[in-house]
């Protein structure tokens, strides 16, 4: 199966956002930074050396599961820590958040929970929950779906961004451990769940809720785990050692999003036995008939963020984060396909 | 007909940001100022006078109609449009945007003409697209269904913020005339337009497609009509006189958006006769036998904004806005209904 096959395209995508980029990029003022293509936008403020960074993300129809599975509350925290790594990626400190809900039928009790878990995770990460729309559009979702989207500004010193064009041949990739497929390639997996559901005849709940040996749990549970929010590591990382850049591997999986953190001309030479690929994706691998390529640029396959450590500092930052892996280095880039594994 | 005949019940709305009130507050940081029920979430900058203003919205089923009438470059200005908007209430100008954009499957065409309008909008406006999301998941909407919310962050020197508290009895409401519903209320519209239909034993293509002397057009060019920017107008106004806050007139109309222009205890006497009320709103109201207060607490009713200006100041602010209108004054409030209509 491959990621289109459950509907998801790509290159739709790519299409879409080259015809609006010369209007997007008319719009530029004098304090905006960089171009689009980051993990969040900069504005300098004027007069002082603060640079806004803005994210803005959806949960994808990782919402979908949720609502069967009746597990409101991750969502929220997901789309909180999602807009939380795309600061971090940019180098900056989430400041505040807003949500956007819409949904046909407002049930108040299912908005308390997704949003209510939104404003815990921003106070568990010292951001302010500023604002929020709560749209009511008859006919526009099926009965109990909504969508969501966040919106996150943070901060960063000027001379803090982290800036892609710093990164040199040598540098070394550091990767932390992700917490299942946090909320992208969701599309495909429940794609795999239901035929997996069909090819034995059960329910589509069935086969979520069954217990499965390798997974220490129920699918389900290893398809809902939140999204982990890397504040924390980042923060000890950056104290511990240089951080050129960062990459948050989310859709588009790897190759997707670590170019993202290099500068044109450079790859990233990746071991792909450095780290363990956890059961979960090994599992919708098999179920799926997915090729490995195509697994790699859904999803994050294990890796939730990576850092560029500049070269001969990858043991303090190692030594700061416990959890972290050595995955490979910068090398200069010999194909269009930026990412080499070895 | 009542708003809530179209499935939508603003108490609702009320009854689930109850709920999730305490944790919202609990997120605050010491750089927030006031409180939740603003037109945008006010954050002040350390070490600096600016107080960003932060605030997002979305179109509401006009996407709907846009989609019917395949003209989806409306929906785009007027999200840009209401954003502004909304941060001008607050006294703030606008600096950077972002838009979220999701569906089941992404038609690159569509979304060029929806998030083109959205840069030209910005562009026109002097304001940033810094970023976006571009969400396809399939099976969440209809088939060609999309919905998009935007997000804008503002500036306003700390001593320029419009604080309702500043607000005194005698002061006076000027309106600034709308362009039709803008961007709230559609879902009543929709009821009605289609209930016509039916009555008629007509397409409800053809209802909005039959041109109407009343409208001097089209019902659906009426419905479709762009959410009016009031930038120049509220530079120009605040050129020429105090203007101790503003109400942008959006979804829950008067009764819903005035009273937050207002502190405490006080209300607004509103004489009905000062403007005429547009065909379309007369035609809404004859077609779906509206009663007179449901109208007013969910369309405009066409006023799109009310500036409350210092006593004694109308005069000047009359002159340097030539459609503006003297609406009232602002009195004791004596009742829970805080707009009293003279």
């Amino acid at each position: 199966m491959r990621y289109q096959d459950a509907g998801v395209d790509i290159s739709r995508a790519e299409d879409a956002l080259a015809r609006i980029r010369d209007k997007v990029r008319a719009t530029k003022r004098p304090e905006v930074l960089g171009d689009i293509g980051a993990f969040g936008g900069l504005f300098r403020l004027p007069g002082t050396d603060t640079v806004l960074v803005a994210t803005t993300d959806g949960v994808g129809t990782k919402l979908e599961l949720a609502r069967m599975l009746d597990r409101h509350e991750g969502v929220g925290t997901d789309l909180v820590h999602h807009c939380v790594n795309d600061a971090l990626a940019m180098g900056a400190e989430p400041l505040f958040f807003l949500d956007y809900f819409s949904t046909s039928k407002l049930d108040p009790a299912v908005f308390s929970r997704v949003v209510g878990a939104m404003a815990d995770a921003c106070r568990a990460h010292g951001c302010a929950l500023l604002g929020g729309e709560t749209a009511e559009m008859p006919g526009m979702y099926a009965p109990g779906a909504y969508d969501l989207a966040g919106f996150l500004v943070g901060a960063v010193a000027r001379d803090r961004i982290l800036d892609p064009a710093g990164v040199r041949e040598g540098d070394v990739l550091i990767g932390l451990p992700s917490n299942g497929l946090h909320t992208n390639g969701y599309s495909l997996a429940r794609a795999i769940v239901w035929k997996r559901a069909r090819s034995e005849q059960r329910d589509d709940r069935a086969v979520l809720d069954a217990p499965l040996a390798e997974l220490r749990g129920t699918l389900g549970d290893a398809l809902l785990a939140t999204h982990r929010c890397y504040l924390g590591e980042v923060r000890a990382l950056r104290g511990a050692a240089t951080v050129r850049s960062i990459a948050h591997l989310t859709g588009g999986g790897w190759e997707g999003n670590l170019p993202r953190a290099l500068p044109p001309g450079l790859g990233a030479a990746v071991d792909r036995d450095s780290w363990t690929v956890p059961p979960l994706f090994r599992l919708l691998i098999e179920w799926g008939g997915v090729a490995d390529m195509e697994a790699y640029d859904t999803w994050n396959m294990g890796i939730g963020l990576v850092a560029v450590i500049a070269r001969g500092e990858d043991r303090a930052a190692l030594r700061a984060l416990p959890d972290a892996i050595r995955l490979g280095t910068v090398e200069r880039a010999t194909s269009p396909q930026r990412v080499r594994w070895t």
